[in-house]
């Protein structure tokens, strides 16, 4: 495997995990006032649309990175809707 | 050009541009206490990483999507650390 591919799979995990804490941030101290709702519904859209491009071009690191990444996104967005 | 491609661009847009509403807020408001600052540091290394990656594999699309991202994001951590 090159190095560059390498940077491709810590980028797209970096991208992916970054979300975790948010959802911890949230889940722990149920505070999601500054958080912009607006922001993680256009982001929902959007990583689900490159989960279903991902899953059409069988491209599995697209595919997976984006699938996980829905996950934690779907996350915040409930957290926010619950907690205002 | 094909739906998927179309999609594609689509899923880029949102990814790219949902950060927008967040740094408006925050840059309004002044309020940034609910955000994690772990998650966008682990971003925007990724998000730069990312960049890297579409420069040198000169994939167009991805660097200008990720490029934009950057700038988002990078404000995003500059309005949290400004305003805890």
């Amino acid at each position: 495997m090159s190095w560059i591919t390498v940077m491709g799979f810590v980028a797209g995990t970096c991208t992916t995990a970054a979300f975790l804490p948010q959802v911890a941030k949230m889940f722990l101290t149920k505070k999601t006032q500054d958080i912009s709702l607006f922001m993680y519904i256009i982001l929902a859209t959007g990583v689900l649309l490159w989960t279903i491009y991902g899953f059409i071009n069988e491209d599995i690191p697209l595919l997976l990175a984006n699938g996980i990444t829905l996950v934690f996104v779907c996350s915040i967005l409930v957290l926010k809707l619950r907690h205002g």
